[in-house]
């Protein structure tokens, strides 16, 4: 049975009322008070989690809100998971105004569904709407219905470690004419996906091919915004790699080979230092050729912190800096290349085992654990955040 | 009343019949000869070819096909115009697995229906297909079937110089998962805009501002693909460029500021030669930085042609080679710089009235006719066999 029902209170209205006067100076603001719920009828069977593949399985329900250049957003919706019926001369289908984020609700021992440091998410995809010139919104009201969208398909995260309910959240322009200029019309949405591991094989290292002749992103172009255009010329590249062995590719910007992204993911190495002091944690700085993820940001403020290295008996230095495949061959000749490791929210923190480039292969040391000790440590911490088993600095944000 | 009829011809049954066991051994290929046709039942309201604005219009009907990774290609369609229903996770919003083209159809005196150098728009549009790893087909079909489809919308041609009918052959990924791999699904539409000028002004000259801060392509990138992907990024600069008074952007590229593209089109500068012997006719090379455009290379070709050349009394060299701003500050200060131009098929060839660079302004010189000598001559030679009033090299093809 459909159940139709507002979100919005009676003691809302005087609020209500003055954001109207505040529309009639304008388009409306994407307003999460105004959220209309209405629940399927059908709910889908659950997937087993050990049966689940990245990204294949849907949940029941979606956000949705659409902007029109006249009237603003419209009330946000969280509705049964539905197709969208679109133009063909929609902007997102020709011009590819198309923005998204990643991020995953968990679960943990006391039941509670989490995020993981939403708003930078939110920030992020802020961001990236500016960069193509849809229309705005304010990110904390899409995390407001984030948070009840997670409330209602609970059911759909796994209660498995290391397993969660990705989300999905998308902002197409829906413009319906192929003279190009900015998409004044536009649909926000939400789609959730619960998923085990990333790789299939869980936390067995995975290898990279660096390659100098397919370039990910340029200084004055998108490489450090989230958008949909990032990602579709990498897939032949990805294909070429597999085709020699490889399970993703290591990008490389300059003609110093500078090393930058890994696959779909922020990369970082950990080399022992030469002056007996611990370990260097180095990862690419943001110069504009590299996605600031999320899990990348969680690292480096993990790796740096005093309290994080002492429970962990680690000495680290972290660094974002340029650093290139001379370097990478340089400390793995001199034996002090102790971790490489991919970090993202859809996979959280992978091991490299090798790198392929110019026909050899940079061979990284082997852990039984499928991670060293940095790899291991910033992993079981950010995954204990996560799930709520931890506190650390509010990264973890209940669904309540 | 709608009509449902099948292009097919009993005499093709035959090789229905082979392409069917070969269909055995694989999905089926694009198949111009399944074509079905559904007419539309409620024709729209032409609109007077004075109020037309590029691309906000569209014609009666569509071209229509599927690719299932098992089944191969549907059987084409030409059908009313109508919105797609993809699933929200398809990877068309998600990655921008999305390619497209762009030709017009012109009619001339004769009253034919004719394209210009198809092949050409068939070739790149298989390139790009490729590039993005979606489903194959031979463009050949994809061009029988626009062939049809301009004789089904003939009228949508506005029987004006200068004017066409603008087919946007597109290709969408449609697979539904968000693990980031090939799109082994995808849709084929081609949708049809009448069309005047695309610079309502007519042929006013354009002014272009070029910033060395954004970049539109690099190489290793996609920038010589014709991919959805490149246009979204460029909508933000080109509000820049409009606040600051300009028209469109000039593109560059390199610590050297290399001139690569203006706005979304090609660009040419004409300049005096120093030896007397006429004019230098000079545009970017094909380095993966620039669009192999239709209208670039009937431009180079044209004006290599002694012919040509002999018909206007004109002496030109044809020059593919970097150059960079400083080039034209030189040139410009040497009184050397005869013609700016962008070329494209949307707006053919269009006059440059300055360049901003540094904030000062190249000022290109002005012409009564708008245009100067050399592209004026293109042009008018362009148009000409785009409208079936001269024959050249088979570049006009009818549609019958």
């Amino acid at each position: 049975m459909a159940i139709e029902t507002s979100a919005s209170v009676s003691d809302e209205n005087s609020s209500h009322l003055q954001k109207a006067s505040v529309q009639d100076a304008g388009p409306a603001p994407l307003d999460a008070s105004k959220l209309k719920i209405t629940l399927t009828q059908s709910p889908k069977a659950l997937v087993p989690p050990e049966q689940l593949r990245f990204g294949h399985t849907f949940s029941d329900h979606m956000i949705f809100a659409a902007y029109d250049p006249v009237t603003g957003w419209s009330a946000p919706e969280i509705k049964p998971y539905a197709p969208l019926t679109l133009d063909p001369s929609s902007s997102c289908f020709q011009y590819c105004t198309n923005v998204f984020e990643g991020l995953k609700a968990y679960v943990g021992p006391d039941g509670t569904p989490r995020l993981f440091r939403p708003e930078l998410n939110m920030r992020r995809l802020e961001r990236s709407v500016a960069r193509f010139a849809l229309p705005p919104f304010d990110g904390d009201e899409v995390l407001k219905l984030i948070k009840r969208f997670v409330q209602i398909d609970a059911r759909w995260i796994p209660a498995v470690p290391g397993h969660g309910l990705y989300l999905r959240p998308t902002v197409i322009g829906t413009r319906t004419a192929i003279n190009l200029t900015a998409s004044e019309s536009a649909i926000l949405f939400v789609i959730a996906s619960p998923t085990g591991p990333y790789f299939p094989q869980g936390l067995r290292p995975i290898s990279l091919l660096a390659v100098s002749d397919c370039v990910r992103a340029w200084p004055g172009g998108t490489g450090s915004d989230k958008v949909g255009g990032n990602y579709a010329p990498i897939i032949l590249p990805q294909q070429l790699a597999a085709k020699q062995g490889y399970d993703q590719m290591l990008w490389l910007f300059g003609e110093d080979n500078r090393v930058t992204e890994a696959g779909i993911m922020n990369f970082f190495v950990v080399v022992t230092r030469e002056d007996g002091d611990g370990l260097d944690v180095i990862t690419a700085p943001l110069d504009g050729t590299i996605l600031p993820g999320v899990t990348r940001a969680s690292c480096l403020s993990l790796a740096s912190s005093p309290a994080f290295q002492k429970e962990q008996s680690l000495r680290l230095h972290t660094h974002e800096r340029v650093f290139t495949m001379a370097d990478l061959v340089q400390w793995s000749a001199q034996g002090r290349l102790v971790e490489a490791l991919s970090v993202g929210t859809a996979a959280i923190i992978a091991s490299v085992s090798k790198i392929g480039w110019k026909g050899k292969d940079i061979t990284l040391p082997a852990y039984e654990a499928g991670l060293g000790p940095v790899g291991m440590a910033l992993r079981e911490k950010v995954v204990a955040i996560q799930e709520g088993r931890e506190e650390w600095e509010g990264w973890g944000v209940a669904c309540d």
